[in-house]
C-alpha cells in the first residue's frame, strides 16, 4: 500500500463537496420566483433554518457535556467527537439549505418548463444532500485516518468521530421527526377533517409548518441518519481490522485475508478505499439520472442507482486486488450491496404491492380492518429483510469472519451518494407541490408535482428499508468491535448466551426501542394537540381566514412545532446515550453486551414494522384516491385517511429513530469500552 | 428424602380432581333453567363441545405424526408425549364442559337470587378449570416422576409430556383465539355498526357463536396455555437439577444448594413439592373467595389470591427445609411469586389506570389519536414486566444459578389453581351476561352480570400479564435446560453472543413472533369477513329477522367460525413445531440456541404490547360508556369502539399465541437436543 494513498479519501471528499457546490450553482442560477411564490418559499426556508439553528444550539450544550466527559478519557477522542458532531451538522445544514432553494425552483420549473426540467431540478436538489453526506464522511473519517491510522491503537480516536455524528443524528432524527409529524398530523386533522379544506390549502395556518417539517425531518434527519451509518460502518471495519493482529490467533485470520503484497494496514484502509470508490460511482449515477430524466423519471432513478451499484461492485474487485487483499473479502462486499437491493425490493413489495392493495381492500369494511391489516402487513414485512441480514451474516462471516460482516456493511453503504440523493429528492418534490398549491399555480402544475411526489414516495419507502438494513449491519459491526475492545482489556470477558447476565442485558436492550418508540409517538400526539389548538384558534379568531380574505399566522405554527420538537427530543436522546453508559458502568460489560444485541433485534424489528405499516397505509390511501374501491371521499377513503394519519408518526418519527437508537447505543458502548472492566 | 414422598404429587393431583368434581356437583345441583334460557345455553354448550371435538380430532392426526417421529428416538418419550397431549386435552374439555354449565346458572342466580349468589356460581365455575389444570399437571408430571425420576438420565422422558401439552396448547390457543375473535369482530361490525342493534342482541345470528368463542378461547385456550407453562416450569427445573451432578463443576454447585440431609434427588423433586404446596394453598384460596364473595366481589378475588400466594411463600420455606435444601433456593421462590404480583400490578396500571384514561381522552380528537395513543401505551407497558423478569433473573441466578431461575418460574406458577380460577371466571361471567341479554331477562339481571363482567375484565388483564411473565420464565428455564443437554453431548458446544451463527439465530428467532402474529391477525380478519358475509346474508334473506319475528340461523355462524378456525390454526402451529426442528438439524444447535433467545425476546415484547394495547382500548371504551368524554354513542365513543375492535385480535388471538409459540419452540428444542451435534 503506497503511503500517499491515505490522502485519496479526504481529497475525494473535498472534490465531492466541490461537485456539490457546482450543482448548487446550477440550481440557484434558476430564478427563485417572485411575489407569493417567493414569499411562501422564503417562509419555508427561514422556518427550516431557524429550527436547525435552535436545534444545533441545544445539541451544542449536550455535546459539550459529553465532550468534557470524553476529555478525561482521551483529549484526541474528545476532539474527534466534536469534529464528528460538526461534520454531521454541516452536512445537514448544507443539505437543507439547498433543499429549501430547490423546492421553489422545482415548482417554477414544473409551471414554466414542464415535467422533465422539474424532475431534474428536484433530483439535483436532493443530490446535494447525498453527495455532501458521502463527501463529509470521507473527509472526516479519511482525514482522521491520515493522523490516527498509523498505529493500530490510535484508531480508537476515530471512534469519537462516529459518536459525534451519532449524537447529532439522534437529535436531528427525533427532533425533525416530531416537528414534521406534529405539523402534518395537526394540519391534517383540523384542515382536512374538521374544516373540510384540501391538503396544502394556503388558508390552513399549519401548512407552512408542514412543509418546513418535510425538510427538517426527511432531509436533515434522514441525512444525519445515513451519515452516521456510513461513518460507523467504516469505523467499525477499521476497528475490527486493527484488533485482528492484536488478538490471540488473529495473525492467522489476518494472513488468510491478505495476499503477499498486502499488509494488515491494507485491511484497515479498505473501508476508505471502498467508500471512495462508491463516491465516484455515485457521482456517475447522479450524472446518469440527470441525463435520462427526460425519458421516464422513475426509470431514470432506477437506472442511476443500479448502474452505480454495479459499477461499484466491479470496481471494488479491482480495489481489493490492488490492496493485496483476498478475493474472499470481495464476496463480502457483494453480499452487502446485493443485500441492500434485496431489502429495498422487499420494502417496495410490502408498501406498494399486493399487501398494500389488500389494506386498501380491507377499507371496505371500515377503519378497524384497515388498522388490523396494516399492522399485520408491517409485522410480516420484517421477515424478508431479517432473512437477508441473516444471510449476509452467515455468508460474510464465512468468507472473512466478523471483518467480513463489517465489510458487507460498507458495501451496502458505499453508494450512499446516489441512494441518499434519491431519498432527499422526495421531500423536495413534496415541497414543490405544496408551494404550487399554496400559491395557486393551477391544476396543471400541481399535476406535474403530484407525479414527482408519487415517484418520491416509492423511493422514500425503499430508502427507509435500505437505511434500516444498513444501520443494522453497521451496528452489528460496531457491536463486534465492542466485543473485541473489551476482550483486549479483559482476558476473561466472555458473552455466553446462557449467562443470566447476558440474558438480562438482552431483555433490557429489547425494551429500549419499545420505550423510545412510545415516547416519540406520544411526543407527536402531544405536539399535534398543541398545533390543533392553535389552528382552531386562528380559524376562530382571525376574521375572514376561512374565506381567504385574511392571511393565517403561519409563523406561530412554526414556532409551536419548533418548541414542541426541541422540548421533546431530549428524553429519547438522553436514553440512547445514557442507557449504555449506566448499564456498562453499573452492571458491567457483560450485561452491556447483551443489551446491545437485544436492542439491535428490537430496533430492527420495530423499525421495519413501523416503516412498512406506515408506508403501506400511506400508499393504500393514494391507491384509493386513484379511483379504486370508491375513490376519493368514499367511506373506504375515509378509513384509509385514518390509517395514513396513524402511520405518519410510525413511519416518520418513531420508526426512523430506531436506526439511530441502536447505532448511538453501540457507538457509545464502543467509546466507553476501554474503561470497562469485568 | 423419604422414598414414599414421590407419591404425594400424583395423589394430590387425584385429590384435586376429586375436589373439582365436588364443585361441579355443587354447580349442577342448581337448575339449568328452561324455555329460551335453556335453549340458548344448550346452543352455546353444544357449539363449544362440537368445536372442541373437531379440534381434538385434527390435533390427534398431527400428534400421531409427531409421536411416530419421537418413537424412533425413544418409545418412552413418545408415550409421555401422548400422555401430555391427552392430559392437556382432558383439562381443557373438563374446564369448558363445566364453564358452559356454570354460565347459565350464573345468569339464573343473578336473575333469581342476586349478585352474591351469581358471583359465587361464576367463580366456582371458573375454579374447576383452575383446579383441574393444577391437578392434571401434578398427576401427569408427578406420575411420570414416580417411574422416570429415579435415574437422572431418565428424566428426559418427562420432557415428552411437556411437548405433548405444548402441542395441544398451541392448537387450542390459536384455534380458540381465531374462533372467538372471528365471531366477535364479525358480529360487532355488522350488528353494532351496520344494523345498529345492541351487543348480544338475539336477532344477531353471530351472537351465539361469539359466546361459544368466549369459552373455546378464554377457557380452553387460556387453560392449555397455563397448563403447559406450569408443566414446563416443573420439568425444566428437574432437567437442570438432573444435569447439575453430571456436568463439570456441577458437584460443587449442587453442594451449595443442599444441606447435609439433602441429596441431588431433593433438588429434582423440589418443583413437584412446591407445586403440591401451591395446589393446597390454591384450594384454600378458592374457599376464601367463596366465603367472602358476598361482601365485595373484587375484594374477595384479591384476598383469595393474595392469601394463597402468601401462604404458599411461607409453606414453601418449610418444604425447602424439610427437603434439606438451602434457604437461598427459597429466595428464588420468593422472587418468582413476588414478580408475578408485580407484573400483574403493572398490567393493571396500564390497562386500567392513567394510561387507559389518556387513551379515552385522546378519543376526543378522533380514531387516529386513539390508535396512536393505544399503540404507545402497549409499547410502554413492556418496560415494567421486562424489568421485573430481568430482576428475577439476576436475583434468582445470584441465589442458585440457572436452577434458581427455573425455581422462580415454579414459584410464579405454583398457585395457578387460584389464578387460573379467576381467569376462567371472566368468560363465565361474560357468557352469563350474553345469555341474560339474549333471553330478555330484563335490565336488572343484566346490570348484575355487567358488574360481574367488569370485575372479570380486570382480572383477565392481570391474568394475561401473569401468563406472559410465567411463560417467559418457564421458557427461559427450558432454554437453560436445552443448553445443558446439548452441552452434555457436545463438549465443544458454546453459545457466544458474538458468534455470527448465534446472531443469525437471534435474528431468525426474532422474526418468528412477528410472522406468526401477522398470520393470526390476518386469520381473524379473513374469518371475520366470512362471518360478516353470512350475517349480512341472513339479515337480507330471512324475512322478519330484524323485527324479531324470525329466528336467526346461529348454527351456521358457529359452523363458519369452526371451519375458519380449524383451517387457519394449522400454519402457526406448524411453524412453531417445525422451525426449531429445521433450524436445529440444518443449521445446528448453535443457531438453534440463538433462535430460542431471539424468539423469547420477540414473543415477550409482542405479547405484552398486544395484550396491553388491546386491554387498554377495551377498558377505554368501557370508561367512556360510563359517561366520560361524552358517554355512549358520542363521537369519542365511536372512536374507542374502533380501538376496541382493533384490540380484539391483538389481545385475544395474536398476543396470547406468543406465550405458547416460545414455549413450543423451546420444548421441541429440548426434546430434539440429544439428537443434535455441533
Amino acid at each position: 500500500m503506497h503511503s500517499l494513498s491515505v490522502y485519496i479519501a479526504p481529497l475525494l471528499g473535498i472534490a465531492g463537496l466541490f461537485f456539490a457546490f457546482m450543482i448548487y450553482r446550477v440550481i440557484t442560477r434558476q430564478s427563485g420566483g417572485d411575489g407569493q411564490v417567493a414569499a411562501i418559499a422564503n417562509q419555508i426556508h427561514h422556518g427550516a433554518m431557524a429550527f436547525m439553528r435552535r436545534e444545533i444550539q441545544l445539541i451544542a450544550i449536550f455535546a459539550v457535556v459529553v465532550g468534557v466527559f470524553l476529555l478525561f478519557q482521551d483529549p484526541w477522542v474528545s476532539l474527534a467527537f466534536f469534529l464528528g458532531a460538526i461534520a454531521s451538522s454541516i452536512a445537514g445544514l448544507i443539505g437543507m439549505y439547498t433543499a429549501t432553494k430547490a423546492n421553489v425552483r422545482t415548482t417554477l420549473a414544473a409551471h414554466e418548463k414542464g415535467p422533465n426540467q422539474a424532475l431534474t431540478t428536484a433530483f439535483l436538489g436532493g443530490s446535494i444532500m447525498g453527495i455532501t453526506v458521502a463527501s463529509m464522511g470521507l473527509l472526516g473519517v479519511g482525514g482522521l485516518f491520515v493522523f490516527f491510522g498509523k498505529t493500530e491503537a490510535d484508531t480508537h480516536v476515530i471512534h469519537g468521530f462516529a459518536m459525534g455524528a451519532s449524537l447529532v443524528a439522534i437529535f436531528f432524527r427525533v427532533g425533525g421527526g416530531i416537528f414534521t409529524k406534529a405539523a402534518d398530523v395537526g394540519a391534517d386533522l383540523v384542515g382536512k377533517l374538521e374544516s373540510g379544506i384540501p391538503e396544502d390549502d394556503p388558508r390552513n395556518p399549519g401548512v407552512i409548518a408542514d412543509n418546513v417539517g418535510d425538510n427538517v425531518g426527511d432531509v436533515a434527519g434522514m441525512g444525519s441518519d445515513l451519515f452516521e451509518s456510513y461513518c460507523n460502518s467504516m469505523i467499525a471495519t477499521m476497528a475490527i481490522a486493527a484488533s485482528l493482529s492484536a488478538e490471540v490467533g488473529g495473525e492467522s485470520v489476518l494472513q488468510a485475508l491478505i495476499h503477499d503484497s498486502g499488509t494488515a494496514s491494507s485491511l484497515i484502509f479498505l473501508p476508505l478505499a471502498l467508500a471512495s470508490t462508491g463516491l465516484i460511482c455515485s457521482l456517475g449515477g447522479v450524472a446518469i439520472v440527470n441525463r435520462f430524466a427526460s425519458a421516464a423519471p422513475e426509470k431514470a432513478l432506477r437506472i442511476g442507482t443500479i448502474s452505480a451499484a454495479s459499477a461499484f461492485v466491479l470496481a471494488s474487485l479491482l480495489v481489493i486486488q490492488l490492496l493485496g487483499i483476498s478475493t474472499s473479502v470481495w464476496f463480502c462486499v457483494l453480499t452487502g450491496t446485493g443485500g441492500g437491493v434485496l431489502i429495498g425490493a422487499a420494502t417496495e413489495h410490502y408498501t406498494g404491492g399486493k399487501p398494500m392493495r389488500d389494506i386498501a381492500k380491507s377499507s371496505e369494511t371500515g377503519v378497524a380492518t384497515v388498522m388490523i391489516s396494516g399492522l399485520a402487513v408491517g409485522m410480516q414485512s420484517v421477515v424478508l429483510p431479517l432473512l437477508t441480514v441473516s444471510g449476509i451474516l452467515i455468508a460474510a462471516s464465512h468468507f472473512a469472519g466478523l471483518y467480513g460482516v463489517a465489510v458487507a456493511a460498507v458495501g451496502m453503504l458505499a453508494t450512499i451518494g446516489i441512494t441518499m440523493s434519491i431519498d432527499a429528492y422526495g421531500p423536495v418534490a413534496d415541497n414543490a407541490g405544496g408551494i404550487a398549491e399554496m400559491s395557486g399555480l393551477g391544476s396543471k402544475t400541481r399535476e406535474i408535482t403530484d407525479k414527482l411526489d408519487e415517484v418520491g414516495n416509492t423511493t422514500a419507502a425503499i430508502g427507509k428499508g435500505f437505511a434500516i438494513g444498513a444501520a443494522s449491519l453497521a451496528s452489528l459491526a460496531i457491536i463486534a468491535a465492542y466485543v473485541k475492545v473489551v476482550s483486549a482489556n479483559n482476558p476473561d470477558f466472555v458473552l455466553l448466551l446462557s449467562d443470566p447476565l447476558v440474558l438480562t442485558g438482552i431483555f433490557l436492550g429489547g425494551l429500549a426501542p419499545f420505550l423510545v418508540s412510545s415516547i416519540t409517538m406520544n411526543a407527536v400526539g402531544e405536539s399535534a394537540a398543541e398545533m390543533i389548538e392553535e389552528i382552531r384558534r386562528q380559524f376562530r379568531e382571525i376574521p375572514g381566514l376561512l374565506d381567504g380574505d385574511a392571511d393565517p399566522d403561519s409563523e406561530r405554527c412554526i414556532k409551536i412545532a419548533t418548541n414542541a420538537a426541541l422540548k421533546r427530543m431530549f428524553l429519547p436522546a438522553a436514553i440512547a446515550v445514557l442507557l449504555p453508559v449506566i448499564v456498562g458502568f453499573v452492571l458491567g460489560p457483560v450485561v452491556l453486551g447483551g443489551l446491545l444485541v437485544g436492542a439491535l433485534l428490537g430496533c430492527v424489528l420495530l423499525a421495519l414494522m413501523m416503516a412498512n405499516s406506515g408506508g403501506a397505509w400511506d400508499n393504500a390511501k393514494k391507491y384509493i384516491e386513484k379511483g379504486n374501491f370508491g375513490g376519493k371521499n368514499s367511506d373506504a377513503h375515509h378509513a384509509c385517511v385514518v390509517g395514513d394519519t396513524v402511520g405518519d408518526p410510525l413511519k416518520d418519527t418513531s420508526g426512523p429513530s430506531m436506526n439511530i437508537l441502536i447505532n448511538v447505543m453501540a457507538i457509545v458502548s464502543l467509546v466507553i469500552a476501554p474503561m470497562l472492566s469485568t
